[in-house]
């Protein structure tokens, strides 16, 4: 069986750092945004909705119109919730069986669940994120703290009602993780030499 | 400045194991029992009640003769949950600032909050801890599952108790560790090598 290492993440965490330093030391697969770009292709959806699908939780108020083409038959945007989540499952699940990997959010530590994947969660405290979102993300560093706070705590409200509708845990809560890392006063870079110790051989 | 490392964790979870491993591997000094054993000397409290006192919370329902000689003044277990806290406290940091350590429990991630150490909190599934309870614990050999249950969730929730009473924290919250371990799937022998890389040097 691959080895497979589920990460979630605050956003802001650095959660996807790790994970791509961590696939690049064990020589994984590294699955992330190519999950979207698969969804694009075998859905249809734009990979705007996709995302705000994803973002906004399964019952986003946009227009159905904005999907181009998949679904004629279901009117309702829970539908298109499950199915993209069915699909997205499906996808995660082919990635899984290719080879060892590190998937990053979208539910893969509850949709792999039969596969044992290593569950990490990576977490901040608020300033830290705060901080790092206003030096990685472009578009944010024009926002005033308080602003990116409520942008932080909007996405990982989402995150965590998405994580619900799929799984039906909490997301975040330690029980349903093997590692949960707080990378507010640590060395991102030098934590990967520890996570690696962690992850069975 | 010395380094430090908390170790918060859950009844049966086996983070004494990794405190004490982890001591022998850093050769940091490790304090577990020594905490109590100073307490018996300084306050006269026997063992065993500063034992019940850490193990029923701050209002346990002792008779006040059970402590020997150190508190005449105070009719109040509250006030002797105060004074216990302090001096406890007190050995703490002491021994924070003559070496290197691993400190066990006891509130130690809060009471050295100034020293900043390297906070871990470790914990396990249910099944997981009552099996290595049965297994660790002599005198809890005998106990049926579900006994054994009860008895991990009475400890947990005062250690709960007295880790809100002393910081007013919220105890094994993830957000008030650096690293949360949990130790259901993983080989605690070699989870160390691990978290000796996580440790700063």
């Amino acid at each position: 069986m691959n080895q497979i290492i589920t990460i979630g993440r605050e956003f802001g965490s650095g959660g996807r750092e790790i994970g791509r330093r961590l696939a690049e030391k064990l020589k994984f697969a590294y699955y992330d945004q190519e999950i979207i770009t698969e969804m694009v292709k075998r859905t249809h959806f734009t990979e705007e909705y996709i995302q705000r699908i994803e973002e906004n939780g399964v019952l986003p108020l946009l227009p159905i119109t904005v999907g181009r083409t998949f679904i004629t038959r279901s009117p309702h945007m829970q539908e298109q919730g499950l199915l993209l989540f069915t699909e997205q499952s499906k996808i995660i699940k082919e990635m899984a069986k290719q080879s060892d990997c590190v998937i990053v959010g979208r539910c893969a530590n509850y949709v792999l669940r039969e596969y044992q994947p290593f569950r990490i969660f990576v977490y901040a405290d608020m300033n830290f994120k705060i901080a790092r979102s206003r030096k990685k993300g472009k578009e944010l560093t024009n926002l005033s703290d308080k602003e990116l706070k409520k942008k932080i705590l909007s996405v990982d409200k989402s995150r965590a009602k998405y994580h619900q509708f799929c799984s039906n845990e909490i997301w975040g809560e330690k029980s349903n993780y093997d590692l949960c890392i707080n990378t507010s006063l640590i060395d991102i870079k030098d934590s990967i030499y520890g996570i690696k110790k962690f992850v069975k051989k």
